[in-house]
């Protein structure tokens, strides 16, 4: 029986409808920017593994941090005890993030989600100050722990769950037409006194579709949220590590959030690990003679050692002159395409930012997130080998940093052939 | 400066309150039962490093196995595709828990958890059948994610959230005085045709302090559960894989729960991973021509190759003769010291289950969770190069598997001198 045969009988995919699914490629091995299946065939991973593997497969300064973490400290509990991958990484991610000055492990973007928005109430719940309800941005994903699920927005993912998840004002991202009306409406929710604090994807909305949105509206929503006592919580498990352009998609903005939770580059697709990142002012507001006012979260990987130390190899990659480079010139291969493509009749909609490009096709009728057409489109690449996850009508590439030209073409070529053949 | 107190300047750390916490030991290398601080001072993991390193640290067969993984596949989405590593170890996994059919990855013990509470919710909304609500022990433990938080019941963790999270009602973990009356309680509860799922750890509540009961009674309760329509999930994230003395605490049961959740010792506390099984029944539940009725539930790393390669390595160790040898003479020596010390003036009670060991000690007020009491306990086997981690008034040893008589004398003389000493 061969390993997709297998995979069939034993293992339940994530957001994936099993009947007349048929087989999935097995991978036997990776390397750069391309997987291979049992078969022998490659995949050019265009999305870098769901946004993680950004320095490439098995690179080989991500092997030799795992293998020398291995030799000298696997693991041991973070509760009572610290250890030197921990604590050199969090030195490093406050070298590149200097708002912040406390930050909480846990293992993946949907756990420091939770952890940012449990701080975030808790803090209030320590002063006697009733401020329990969170605003989120519309079409939002965060991730699918029911905390998570309660801040997301996209119906296909979470609706199943609606009448159980805690109370969440949703209200759209700010676009030229609304931004007025949705900085006042955000003004009219904070000045309630109702609100903890208000989560968003800062820039780009990635699970709706790669939507993009302006950073000066979040800027002046940031600054409301300030002066009305309601934290502010950028989630850029997706964004972080080069993603938009710059290091972060906060240093798009002048006002900093009061958190920022991180994920998937991080480790560079290696290892589960997420963390979330705080002001020492939430930190501060734990501190007591009392237990019952500690944070009592925890995992128990949390700041698991092999996570750390690749975590930390990867921050440094991220920082090499070799790649800050090839983020520039990805983004702008990405504009040259853009600009290529963009007048396509079938090209509704294309965006560049950062090392992100997207198009949204025209079509006849709507499309559904996980929608016929959107099969069809998925198919076209596969066969093609390439990996894209289309949204709707929404296809992308978001490559691994170190893909180089002649593959970024082999996208591009792709992109522009399933405009003029998949209807 | 050294690494503790650049921890301190850094680290939030779970259920810690840091006023007044000092510096924490700042661990660089660990290797068998021991691991070692940057003073070189050593600590006897008596407790697995939170239950999980119970091969040891750094033994040679997971390191190996990490290696290989590392050289061939670092990891790809599981969204679309498979891989050898996951293909491998559900098989194995079947291998040893031949009731369940399906395997769901994910990250820690909270997100299994928020899995099979999704999935057991979903199946019903799937149907149009109306059961919402959810039945656990009080008591429970069972993660810190806001779905796990709500089937959880000890107040400490998660009292400052309990007015927004989702309705489960609680009852009395069986006793011998109260054993018909809860059954008769879950009985009536069952027949209200309102709740999808009974949640608990099986045989053992863990985070309770150790708090042991019945197999018969529980075995009951699952059949009752059967015979209406109600899964049942035992959440072996802490018993899973030889601690209670058969390989799983279900298999003390005649009727098998319809979802088992595991993690911790699943990875040898290498790298977090976790696994969710289901009956055929409930994955066929699923499926449909909609993708609505899919479980929309993932995360990124969900079965990241390096933590399935080492779950395999790990499931292979738990097979060899010398490692069940292991577990059934540490299983012998507990029995023995628990005859030497049962008599002793502080010994309220002392409790064996497989590789558990756990002393309610004696004393004279009520002593809370993480009181001055359970804090001078921890102390006390601090300075002497031992870790575990009191609950209250209870000290335990769940001690690595590899550990020899030598050292388990050496936990056992601690317990013993902790007792005519600390007050």
């Amino acid at each position: 029986m061969t390993l997709s045969q297998k995979d069939a009988i034993y293992n339940w995919h994530p957001y994936t409808q099993h009947q007349d699914l048929g087989l999935l490629p097995a991978i036997v091995k990776a390397k750069g920017v391309y997987f291979y299946d049992e078969n022998n065939k490659s995949y050019l991973d265009a999305i870098s593994s769901w946004w993680t593997c950004v320095y490439g497969h098995s690179h080989p300064a991500i092997i030799q941090a795992v293998k020398n973490q291995l030799e000298t400290l696997d693991h041991v509990l973070f509760g009572g005890f610290t250890h030197q991958a921990a604590v050199e990484l969090s030195q490093k991610l406050f070298e590149i993030l200097p708002h912040y000055q406390k930050v909480f492990y846990s293992d993946n973007g949907s756990t420091a989600v939770e952890v940012a928005l449990k701080a975030c109430l808790q803090f209030f719940i320590n002063q006697n100050i009733k401020k329990t309800k969170i605003i989120a941005f519309e079409d939002a994903y965060h991730g699918d722990t029911f905390g998570a699920m309660a801040v997301s927005g996209i119906n296909v993912f979470h609706e199943a769950f609606k009448d159980i998840l805690i109370e969440v004002v949703r209200i759209p991202i700010p676009t030229h037409e609304n931004e007025n009306e949705v900085s006042s409406t955000f003004e009219n929710l904070v000045n309630t006194n109702e609100y903890a604090c208000f989560i968003f994807e800062p820039l780009v909305q990635g699970a709706a579709g790669m939507r993009m949105y302006n950073a000066n509206s979040l800027d002046l929503m940031i600054e409301i949220a300030k002066n009305n006592q309601v934290f502010t919580i950028a989630d850029e498990v997706m964004t972080g590590f080069g993603k938009t352009g710059k290091p972060f998609a906060i240093n798009h903005l002048t006002h900093q959030p009061d958190v920022i939770c991180l994920s998937k580059a991080l480790t560079a697709g290696t290892l589960p690990m997420a963390v979330t990142l705080f002001t020492q002012k939430i930190f501060d507001g734990f501190l007591s003679s009392s237990v019952n006012q500690s944070f009592m979260h925890g995992h128990t990987f949390t700041a698991n050692p092999l996570g750390c130390a690749v975590a930390k190899a990867s921050i440094e990659l991220f920082q090499t002159k070799e790649i800050q480079n090839n983020l520039e010139n990805i983004n702008q291969k990405h504009l040259e395409f853009k600009e290529h493509i963009k007048n396509h009749p079938r090209v509704e909609k294309v965006e560049v930012l950062g090392v992100i490009l997207s198009i949204t096709i025209k079509t006849e009728e709507d499309t559904a997130y996980y929608g016929t057409f959107r099969n069809k489109l998925y198919q076209f690449f596969i066969e093609n080998g390439i990996l894209i996850r289309p949204m709707g009508n929404v296809i992308y590439t978001m490559p691994p940093f170190i893909i180089s030209n002649a593959e970024l073409d082999i996208i591009y070529n792709a992109f522009e052939a399933c405009l003029n053949t998949v209807y």
